[in-house]
């Protein structure tokens, strides 16, 4: 690493190149930005990222002549200010910040007020004329740099505050008076000296440093690592820190502090979205804890900025502009006015709504600031899926218990917890769950993760939750002033309903309103801008998109979402319904082929049934059907008592029954008697569903006239012989059926590739398979020899620990699976050089998977209904990334 | 295909090369030789092997002009010896017979005395004279003809024989006169017209093409399936026909009929063995139904062939000489002695016992007949284990209950069964079982395969039995005439006692002698033409060969079979123990890292001493130890009663352990929480292993002053990250010991490649583990996706329709497996240059995988101690085959 470690920034001119946030990190690149820009910027420094790495490659030591940097870096913003560090008539304040290259809520975020101390606070007095003012200023840092740096836990503070208030015999922080602030800070010193045995820092200096360290450390603090698991942040890019000079916005009622979007985070309407305190510092915003008024708005009863400080409003919202226009993006934007004075704190791409993100970027489009391409990479495929999921049926019968901000859209349902902790719990267990708080913190980001949705008490639209949320996707309500928590008792009183942990609501992140129990859901009508971005999308992209889909419903839904055919239809499914069931057993207990038969017989019209459904929604689009799959025993019943049930149903012995179920049962049915294991074994299964299939296909092909591709698709197949052995048999089946229909149909019969072995003999099995379809689930267990349903005592730690660095069952493991995936690939394109591949595992909807298989030249892939726009998308910008 | 088809031998003059095994069959190869060496042979010809073939490929039917070139090279045979095929009056008979390239017991094997009819019975009989021997040969070729070609009941003809023996009241074929016999064919030919509906064919053409058929047919036989399975013969192959001039052994006390080794097949000394039958045709030797008499000896006693034909007998060992001259093997010679003029009908490399394959190997070196990489590449590996194998402990109390010959040596106990099929139903259910039959033939192969030893009343050391158990490498015992059956009420009398189907007895292959019970056994010395050999294979071989054991016990039997190391020691079976089980149980069930330590001190103490112990046996030799691999669970008890009886005797609640026992309970063990996944969640337990070893390596350096190389592998790993945190903690506690103890060891810290993740990655791998080591039978199981305790549904029917050429469990699957072994090889040796590298699956033992390991560039193998010696010799022979 290589000088300046520090980088200044102010009056018009920044040190650092704002195209290198890997050195300056997002905030210190905005900041340097914005300054270069003209636009009032509040003087300082960015220590580099590349200090924060060195810090932890060499044993928390910081690299020589930093501390000498950083004194003359200093020393340039009081030049500039004339206010000098230290300084008991005229003392520079600043703010300590960290600032990764993209932002992260769970690190460390602000030391305001730093610099005062018990002789400065004087000449902050003099300066400023406000005694409470700066004593509010001074308890403020003592709390905020005693939680952060001296790891002094914050409610001890909380409570000496509390007690103050009632000494005082008020209730808001803003009626203490200047003396009991003072008095409050003694008692803060004193609290210090208590718990870490030494007096608070009065040096300047040591603050400096001590704020400093605080934030490299809080790099690796477990929320921040949480917070890049899920993010995949690499943990070797470290953090900037940004020290610049305070400026007030809690000086008076013409100052001012807010947050602002450029547009409108939620919708993507083309209008400026901000919310603002009055006489307050930033950090009063975002924490949630008064409800900020917005920004724009001139009805009377508003108490927007745009009437209470009409010019600052029309700077403010001019410097908006221009940013937008400068960095061609949305943007989300800190700012304080002092006096009538609009400082600009920093500026960043703004998070958005899957449906403002479209919205934002059609916009942009259509107001020539950016391409259509550039519009495609601007929508994050992993988001669009909110757009795509369920809303509340406008139709049921449904009463709103609360209504709150509708912070980030869709609707779900869930049971009510009041912890993240057991937000985890019950979701291990099954459990689909609200996490409901007061307000949310960074702490929470764990449970946010897992929660269905999430609804708070408090808090406004850039509040924390309201903010994260949106950035997961998660469907949020923020500011429900309607319900209070007592989360000790684990219930809460939503007016006058107690709804206690466990009872079921649902939440609608789309208009704000709460529900008691499950109301129904329908799919959402999607919008013109998303219709329009998604032609585009279509345009560029050269891989297809199919669905997994098993039932006529799903394909249906598979359709509407532009899936261009069926890349896995599990025929299995077909057999859990009810009526059928007793059928699929009667068959698995059958002692001889012939009884067997007998009930497959009674299964073949109802498959056939299934298919014609399916063939009649795809409309011609190729359909892979995928042959019975999992071991028998799955289908049998769990339990003696159900067996005896059975055994007494289906008129057979429950000692047989027993027996055969015994007989059946695996050590480990993941890799046991399944797939075209039972093909070869009991060829009369996969001949009643060849059978099937292909009756179905000619009776549609007869009636509705239609075209019609059906891909039969053998499962669990290592070895060419294997296949082709069953493919004989289908073949055989096929062409009975097709002369007993006087028909020709074009089908195909391919096979899955879903073991190592299958990947690396593709080329033999291609001599005779005509597809291939890679099934990376189980691919993916057997290559990392890991039982997905056992992996929960290790996994979570793998990927925590960072062994892993994405899951393997989310995301395309692209060193082992993939590089099986790449060798079957070019083996069996060695064998049949226009070969048809594809991908229907879980990953088929995962943007970096459909990025992977872009590369590896697969033909399509296939992914859940409500995934089919994400991979459409994601397989258009790979196109664009490359 | 081309022309000839049929390949003319005789006088001295024969059409085909006999080095073409491949076309004329192994019979037809060495009727062609012999026929060129002036060596005797009846004159005759074989339809080649690609005939068969053709008949295969084209639905059953003949190529075009093979009728007319059997008609032309029958009229050769004529010529030679002036008698005409179907003449009235000197009537040409023939034998016809299969020859497949290797000999195959499980194949059609002779006709005899073909072209026999009403008409040229009369020549026969005016030929020789001899009403009687005429009718004989009548009846005998109808009964075998409708058998083999006709496909009738031998039974059938067997009660008529039997009713008219009653009729005459005489007991033996032989005191039955010409008419009886002359009645016997009309009774038969008879009995052919009622079954078929058609006569006996009379046309001796119609005869021969309908055997000829019949063998083509025998190809395709189940028996002959199931052998080609067992001895990985390709089905593609096909087998040749021999048509030959008949002799005949039967035409009076000048006449015999034997079959001879050149050596002695049981022990290899360097004398003919042979046996013969005075006034028999050669089917009566093989069948084993008259018991025969020895060729040599010349006790006055004695019934030898020397004796009664001193003439016949010198010019029979004069042949053998030549024979074993101009081969350089062993030969088993098949005999004819037609009025004192001696025939040879077939020579062919004789099977043999381990023991005779050494020492006729170390023989023919000393004669200077072969050399000595010949002698290497002369005995079968697999074969060697059976030497090796433990044997009666001559000190154990016993008593002989029946005494049989000594067939094929070793010593088995097991549970008696009478019939195949119960042998395979019992092994299944994890039996080990004793065929014991009256006699056996190939439709007992399956039994035979299954079974650990085969004892049969009847049948001479070159009968069926004898011959196969031989070659399987299984302890057998034959000609015990002790012992009769009641194979239908499921009991034999042996003498006075009565042994009941299920009851354990011992038999004892290398003496012949039949114990009731299990009687224990001991080490076999093993000879010194097996320790000069292994000299000489250990001077060829270059890949190393280590053992897995886990004991010192182990690891003693392991040195004394030459292993020079040891590949793989288990830890976990060390936990097993009685005494240590509760121990483990208590470490399992602790709730916290504290209590767990606290268990693992206990055990600490017990896994010091065992590798002590191993260390002391291994002499300097390297050690590989594998940390604890298994899922937890396999340590608690499966049942709640054993959980109830744990509970209460380490004092836990029956509750907490039966949720403990739940919760470490897994739906794909194989896949699941184990191997170094618990070593990442459970640093503790590996940490006390690591501390064990290196205890032990330095206190066996202090009081021993020995050299040591413990090698520490990681089972299960996956991915580079996973090896490297826990190498890190491994190489920490050893440092830690090391300075305790103020020593240095080498000591090596590498991987198991168990996994295809791993092998796909050992590029990254090798940058970290300093030596890999193949668990093959994990990177089978997940390669194919095959768990190994569940492929009993399938996999047996896999190998038999041959999906899988070979049980890749017990062969390394070259195409799949073996691909991802060599991936390894090559990431990992691109990384690390002179990385070491070894197996030790249990393929390590297996001949064809140490050639392939071999051709792979591994540096060692490890396998059973047993097996070391196989491993070392296949070692060898793989660098010769190169």
């Amino acid at each position: 690493m290589s000088k300046p470690y520090v980088y200044f920034f102010g009056n018009s001119n920044a040190e650092g190149d704002p195209a290198r946030k890997d050195i300056l990190g997002g905030k210190g690149s905005g900041l340097a930005e914005m300054t270069k820009l003209s636009i009032p910027v509040p003087p300082g420094f960015t220590i580099s990222t590349e200090v924060c790495s060195y810090f932890y490659e060499h044993n928390n030591h910081y690299p020589e002549g930093l501390e000498k940097e950083v004194l003359t870096k200093l020393s340039f913003v009081e030049e500039v200010l004339g206010t000098k560090f230290g300084d008991i008539k005229n003392p520079l304040l600043v703010s300590v910040r960290s600032g990764a290259r993209i932002s992260m809520p769970g690190m460390m975020d602000t030391i305001l007020n730093l610099g005062l101390n018990d002789k400065t606070i004087e000449g902050l007095i003099a300066q400023t004329q406000k005694e409470r003012f700066a004593y509010d200023s001074y308890r403020r840092f003592i709390q905020m740099y005693s939680n952060v740096v001296l790891d002094i836990d914050i409610h001890k503070f909380e409570a000496l505050l509390s007690a103050k208030k009632k000494k005082a015999k008020v209730t808001q922080d803003v009626e203490l008076n200047a003396q009991a602030l003072k008095e409050l800070v003694g008692e803060y010193k004193q609290l210090v000296k208590k718990t870490t045995g030494k007096e608070f820092p009065q040096d300047p200096f040591e603050q400096l440093w001590g704020a400093i360290g605080a934030v490299f450390h809080s790099w690796n603090s477990p929320r921040a690592i949480t917070y890049r698991k899920i993010h995949h942040i690499p943990s070797q890019w470290g953090t900037a820190v940004n020290v610049q000079a305070m400026v007030f916005g809690n000086l008076g009622d013409d100052s001012a502090t807010g947050v602002a979007f450029t547009r409108d985070p939620s919708t993507g309407d083309k209008e400026v979205f901000g919310e603002y305190l009055l006489n307050a510092q930033g950090e009063d915003v975002v924490a949630g804890i008064r409800t900020p008024s917005p920004l724009l708005g001139d009805a009377p009863s508003s108490h927007s900025l745009e009437k209470t400080m009409p010019k600052a409003c029309k700077e403010l919202c001019d410097f908006f502009e221009r940013l937008e226009k400068h960095y061609k993006d949305m943007q989300d934007v800190e700012f304080t006015i002092q006096k009538g004075k609009v400082w600009i704190l920093q500026t960043r791409r703004g998070k958005r709504s899957a449906k403002a993100a479209v919205r934002i970027a059609f916009d942009m489009v259509q107001e020539k600031m950016i391409s259509q391409e550039e519009a495609i990479l601007r929508i994050e495929p992993a988001q669009l899926e909110q757009l795509l999921h369920p809303m509340i049926d406008p139709e049921a019968p449904k009463e709103v218990i609360a209504k709150g901000l509708a912070a980030s859209p869709g609707a779900v349902s869930g049971e009510v917890v009041f912890s993240p902790e057991t937000a985890e719990k019950w979701v291990e267990g099954g459990h689909k769950v609200i996490l409901v708080r007061a307000e949310t913190s960074a702490e929470d980001i764990h449970g946010m993760h897992v929660a269905s949705g999430i609804l708070t008490a408090r808090g406004g639209m850039t509040s924390h939750a309201a903010v994260v949320a949106r950035g997961m996707g998660k469907c949020c309500i923020v500011g429900c002033h309607d319900i209070q928590i007592d989360s000790e008792h684990k219930y809460m009183m939503v007016n006058d309903k107690k709804v206690h942990a466990g009872d079921l609501i649902t939440i609608n992140g789309t208009t704000g309103e709460v529900y008691l129990g499950v109301i129904p859901t329908v799919q959402p009508k999607l919008d013109q801008y998303y219709e329009k971005l998604m032609t585009w999308v279509d345009e560029v992209r050269s891989i297809r998109v199919r669905a997994n889909a098993d039932t006529p419903h799903d394909a249906k839904v598979a359709r509407q979402f532009g899936a261009e055919g069926i890349g896995l239809c599990r025929t299995e499914h077909m057999f859990f319904d009810p009526e059928r069931i007793d059928v699929m057993r009667e068959m698995i207990l059958a002692d001889t082929e012939e009884t067997r038969r007998t009930a497959l017989s009674k299964l073949l019209p109802m498959q056939k049934q299934d298919f014609m459904g399916i063939f009649k929604e795809m409309k011609g689009y190729p359909v892979t059907i995928r042959l019975l799959d999992p071991p028998l025993h799955e289908f049998l019943p769990q339990t003696s008592k159900d067996l005896a049930e059975l055994a007494h149903k289906i008129n057979v012995s429950f000692s047989k029954i027993k027996q055969k179920a015994k007989g059946l049962s695996e050590f480990n049915p993941m890799l046991g008697f399944r797939g075209c294991r039972l093909g070869v074994a009991y060829p009369e299964i996969y001949e009643m569903q060849v059978q099937a299939i292909m009756e179905a296909a000619c009776e549609m092909v007869q009636k509705e006239k239609m075209d019609l591709i059906p891909e039969i698709m053998i499962p669990i197949v290592g070895d060419v012989k294997e296949f082709d052995l069953i493919k004989e048999r289908v073949v055989k089946i096929c062409k009975e059926v097709l002369e007993k229909y006087k028909l020709h149909i074009d089908y195909k019969v391919g096979t899955m590739i879903e073991l190592p072995r299958a990947a690396l003999t593709a080329d033999q099995i291609a001599k005779s398979a005509e597809f291939f379809s890679f099934g990376t689930n189980d691919l993916t267990q057997t290559t990392f020899g890991i039982s997905r349903d056992d992996s929960g005592h290790f996994l979570p730690k793998y990927i925590e620990t960072g062994i892993y660095d994405v899951d393997p069952f989310v995301s395309i493991d692209q060193k082992g699976v993939g590089r099986l995936i790449e060798m079957a690939v070019e083996l069996g394109r060695k064998t049949t050089p226009d070969l048809k591949i594809g991908i229907c595992g879980e990953h088929g909807g995962d943007p970096s998977s459909v990025e992977f298989c872009y590369r590896t030249k697969l033909n399509y892939v296939s992914c859940s209904p409500y995934r089919v726009p994400v991979a459409r998308l994601a397989a258009a910008q790979a196109v664009l990334k490359k």
